[in-house]
């Protein structure tokens, strides 16, 4: 049965916990938390899932389908990165603690150990197959969950190396490198998040000893949420209020040690520790840190782009901030990137148990026709997933194409500017900028696509858990939890509402310009300046017919919406608060319209057209046209107000177009999502199984992993007791 | 501090376990579980949030506002059901094994047990105090948690009752109601959910020795997903496929014993246990069940509306199946009724912390203002909080709408049928019904209520949760395991998708009377009718100045997607699958329309205006007016299409009307939700508290509750061990 099947040997040791001391009351449980669970009869073994078979009903949509998957999974990540990808793949499933049958069972304690020996081994892994950033990235990716030392590799090292001089680098980098030191990065806070200006902790300089008192003046100004701070950490880069004589300058980073490096324990007058239990990301320790009047010598200001004077107390000023949006711009195109494979991963499950499960009968079937019906040709299931589908594909494209613009002006960047300020600051809305306009273009888009992009991912996450029904809800179908770590994204790098403002601020400027009659510089202000020359003609965009026309409807409705605005705010003098909702509104239109126009033109570059098979390039636009007619329809309010479309054409885009791509798109879907190239070890999944077991997976882990299956309680509610001696529970012939 | 603050005495004993076996390799543990977490220094203890406090803040709120929270609340639930959950919470408050504090730490297996205590418990006390259904239901809303004996009563207890004869009661019914059988109802399976009717397990009738042999065939035919089953029940009703001479008779209840009422170990021949660990819901143990050809006398097969005769192997027929409506109808109407304080909940807490939190001053403050600004008072907030306010009022008087009418007809039902089929079972899409046209409309309506309302409340709390930024992410913000544990509601008793053809059905269905000229019967022919008249005429409805026009903007869109839908599959014939999506539409068209008119009628109610304040009435309209115009807003698409509004009217209802709405309720909105009346016990939240103390509540459960704090581990990757000696942690001067 399933575990034959499923597995070769049952996990070696079960690490689930008594509770012996209990506050519950007096009772007795096993006294050996090794037992074995129930062994499962030889009956049930014997027993198949009714016919036909998961697996046989995935061989037949493979044979269905004539998707290139191979050139097509090489087109979207390349050929180098998935060897790469396979290699690392082997070495981790090598290791017994990074086998994950045991992660769905663990309660937060057990389960943050647990991924504090899974850290420690990947580090482990790393130094021993010198591995760089790339493939820590991958190993991480495939493990998927978020663990101990990402605070300390991704934010403390990172905030060193960029911000450190030379004899900082020197005093704790290396040693971090090293992890001597294990660093996190402390800026948020228990009262200020979004608000870094409002941070409380303060850095004051004393010009007497040359030192800097670090310290928390009121409860708000404890160090909140920062991860790898609450268990791991024993050194930490402090956001602070810099005081020199009695004047702030505003937050700066500090290195200040925390723990003991023997003994692990707080150093004096430093108050730290875990925050608690998150909806997910509980593999992390996330943490708290207070400050007593915290001495640290001079040095520990991080000294590259803004110092104190040792000598005079004054405050030597940052140059150009072009490298903020640098910095932030490459973390926000990351997490559109990473927002494609993110969402493909809740669609590759889903997609193939809606291709195994199956219920009812077609209401029109032939009236001879046996059998229920793959619940994936309910066109009510596929029009929650086949769009999403579309919509991994198009956010894939977009991130990239982010990446690439941002590579193209870094580079042109960094041949004009060298300096910067510190990191993580976005400019408040409607302030001046300074840098660049070439990359305050980047920033403005950017922030949008971040916003949107992880919204999307997430929600659409929480689309295809309920698509899959009952057994969507159970931890064993892997997009529940995956969805729960997913979503701090929503929030940090910038929260996805508060973001929309800079979006805002950046179209409105643009429209200024155009409106004083300057000539389009980029994208942006070209459809702006065609929107405001053809207002009053109207527009007529064939979007049933012309992909190309699709994508002008889409800029048309953004630039519409950007004089709207416009409009309310310079004309009519509305208030910037009032606005928000409309700004948000504005930055997800103009959003929408890079996704559409990054697509179109991913579906135009002469690459696709030698990489993919003529066969799956069709599907690719068919794709295409699902995303965009299927997202227009949603919005529709927004193109009919524009005059972008007509009423009509909506209708039909609705009742017909989007319905008969359904239709068209249906038959390839188990392929499609085998192209995202997911290992089954990566996504943890008894229902997106490749090999579509879904339901001996299901009970495999039910009846032979899950720890609660050793307990033999006491029923009875007036019982003294919960359990009863006797266990583990044994089932009789 | 926090502590000295929040809670007189630590809980007395802290159950986290202790891990001494894990297989992530040797390490020293603390060797004693129930060691304090590091003691928090006097300087941490005499820390205060940041001025101004959130208890001032709350304290303004209140007091700038003019609802009378006591008559609201009265309004809302009655004095008497009022005070008599002020009895119940004092009872439970007393208990200890009840007490919350540690809620959020547990893992599963100790949450598990942790809630069997918690159903003990609410057992001896519903004993000792007498209570019925009604008070039972308040102590579990309280405590708000599903408690392992929860199927027990909610519906092995109802089945036998319903379902048995007086010998059965007698036989069955006697010892489960004195909790000497503990059941479960056994309804679904890992392979069938939704269609009751391609259930796979199998009770064979024996006419030699008058048994039934229940039987597991395949492994998809394991019982799965069922309610106290996994650990607690010794006794299933099992629905089974009822089998005479080899020909099927559909699925019957079957009463089986499946673990000893001593040992409480499997009975021979089944194999049951917990289906392992769920998104939300894990202090329950939802079970898996197989049976190998389990004998069962002729008196298991629950006999009082269809039967085996012993002597003849004739099955006796079942009777009117109007009472399959009669349950269902009662089982929807009331997760329409938790629906509204299910939400209210969610808001409760987000608005009370929105007005606590601030962040970042308002862009076009004076000059000189200074302070950050209460994030309440962002629109973008106020956007996303306010109409789900609206929503929980909204809701709640729709189930009390539903509710009585329900009872209402209920009385006539019984008056002319006493009997019925057996419960659980939704008519197929089209088929005809034989039950009254009275109880076919209420089924239809409830089924689009149950679906919208259902999935209105677990979106609605997402939003709340993200609308609190990154602290709503933490689990003592109460919201999320409150999400996680409401999500079942959109797939039980009828997926909210499926659901949807059983409106569009019955919609259909009166729209051909329409057509074929009857006279209208009902609300919705009614409406029909009019539409039907007027169509070509078309409408004008001023929605912007008259409540009764927005109602009657409602029905014309609902009745306008009717004859779309009618007309696509009567005239076009196209197929019922290609038109599943359009029937979602159209449902939730529907009871949008229903929904704003029960609203509506509540507010047109004398009782409303004898019993509330001038004051607080006039806010409940405009509660009534943001829910629609903002619901009609964005539904717009709809509306335009169908020329029920004209472009203008929405785009005023957007920019002004809403705006102006936000406006206008903000002041009230902290009275607003203290008159959903949660306590605080109830809401187990640090941000939702109602005296305003957030941070110094989150502080306290990170720092004083937190059992991962107790660890002290050994950050080096290369170290051999994961913990080290010393324990616990301490904090030094």
């Amino acid at each position: 049965m399933a575990k034959a099947i499923l597995s070769s040997s049952r996990p070696s040791r079960d690490s689930i916990s008594s509770s012996k001391n209990s506050y519950l009351g007096p009772y007795h449980s096993t006294s050996d938390d090794t037992a074995t669970m129930a062994e499962v009869p030889q009956w049930v073994r014997n027993l198949k899932p009714a016919e036909p078979q998961g697996s046989d009903l995935l061989a037949q949509e493979r044979k269905a389908s004539n998707v290139n998957v191979e050139k097509l999974s090489n087109f979207l990540f390349t050929k180098e990165a998935l060897s790469r990808r396979d290699e690392i793949l082997k070495i981790l499933k090598a290791e017994p603690i990074l086998d994950k049958s045991q992660d769905y069972f663990l309660g937060r304690v057990d389960k943050w150990e647990h991924a504090l020996g899974k850290a420690k081994k990947v580090r482990q892994l790393a130094v021993k197959h010198n591995w760089g950033d790339l493939e820590k990235r991958v190993a991480n990716d495939l493990i998927s969950e978020p663990l101990p030392y990402a605070l300390h590799e991704g934010m403390y090292l990172v905030t060193l190396r960029d911000q450190g001089t030379p004899a900082q680098h020197e005093k704790y980098l290396k040693p971090a490198e090293n992890f001597e030191h294990i660093g996190c990065y402390a800026q948020t806070e228990l009262g200020h998040g979004s608000n870094v200006r409002g941070l409380e902790t303060l850095a004051i300089w004393n010009p007497e000893d040359q030192t800097f008192i670090i310290h928390s003046p009121h409860l708000t100004s404890s160090k909140w949420w920062i991860g790898s701070l609450g268990r791991t950490a024993n050194y930490a880069a402090v956001m602070a209020q810099l005081i020199i004589n009695g004047k702030p300058y505003g937050p700066h980073p500090f290195v200040v040690p925390i723990r003991d490096l023997k003994t692990h324990q707080l150093l004096p007058n430093i108050y730290a520790g875990d925050i608690g239990p998150k909806f997910g990301y509980n593999t992390m320790d996330n943490g708290y840190l207070l400050f007593n009047k915290v001495k640290v010598p001079h040095d520990a200001m991080l000294a590259r782009f803004s110092a104190v004077d040792p000598k005079t107390s004054k405050y030597l000023k940052p140059a150009s901030p072009s490298l903020i949006y640098g910095t932030l711009t490459w973390v926000r195109s990351t997490i559109v990137l990473m927002s494609g494979s993110t969402l493909a991963r809740g669609v590759t499950i889903a997609t193939r148990y809606l291709a195994v499960r199956r219920q009812f009968q077609d209401r029109d079937a032939p009236a001879g026709q046996k059998g229920e019906n793959q619940t994936l040709n309910y066109t009510m299931v596929q029009i929650r997933l086949l769009p999403l589908l579309a919509s991994a594909f198009a956010l894939h494209f977009t991130g990239k194409g982010m990446m690439s613009l941002y590579e193209a002006n870094q580079r042109k960047i960094k041949s004009t500017s060298t300096t910067g300020d510190q990191k993580e600051r976005d400019p408040g809305p409607e302030e001046t900028q300074s840098g660049s306009d070439l990359l305050s273009d980047l920033h403005g888009t950017s922030c949008g696509l971040k916003s949107l992009c992880s919204t999307m991912a997430a929600e659409g996450l929480e689309v295809c858990r309920r698509a899959m029904g009952g057994h969507g809800y159970s931890s064993f179908s892997g997009v529940g939890s995956w969805y729960a770590d997913y979503l701090p994204t929503v929030t940090w790098e910038g929260d996805n509402f508060m973001l929309t403002q800079q979006v805002a601020r950046y179209l409105l400027k643009a429209a200024r310009t155009v409106i004083k009659g300057q000539d389009p510089n980029n994208d942006t202000t070209e459809n702006l300046t065609y929107f405001h020359k053809r207002r009053d003609v109207g527009a007529a965009f064939d979007i049933l017919d012309k992909d190309d026309e699709i994508v002008s409807a889409y800029a048309w409705r953004s630039a519409y919406l950007t004089f709207e605005a416009l409009h309310a705010r310079d004309d009519l003098k509305k208030s910037w608060n009032s606005l928000l909702p409309a700004f948000y509104q504005l930055s997800r239109a103009h959003s929408q319209y890079l996704i559409v126009k990054n697509f179109y033109e991913t579906l135009q570059s002469p690459s696709i057209s030698s990489e993919l098979d003529p066969a799956t390039l069709v599907l690719m636009h068919k794709l295409f046209r699902l995303y965009a007619l299927h997202t227009l329809e949603q919005e529709s309010a927004d193109f009919f107000t524009s005059s972008a479309v007509t009423v009509q054409q909506i209708r039909l885009a609705r009742t017909k177009a989007v319905m008969q791509l359904l239709e068209d798109i249906r038959p390839h879907a188990v392929r499609l999502v085998d192209s995202w190239s997911f290992p089954d070890w990566q996504l943890n999944s008894s229902l997106g199984r490749y090999d579509g077991k879904v339901y001996e997976d299901m009970f495999y882990r039910a009846a032979e992993l899950n720890p609660l299956n050793k307990r033999i309680v006491d029923p009875y509610p007036d019982s003294p007791v919960l359990f009863r001696k006797e266990a583990p529970e044994k089932a009789r012939l």
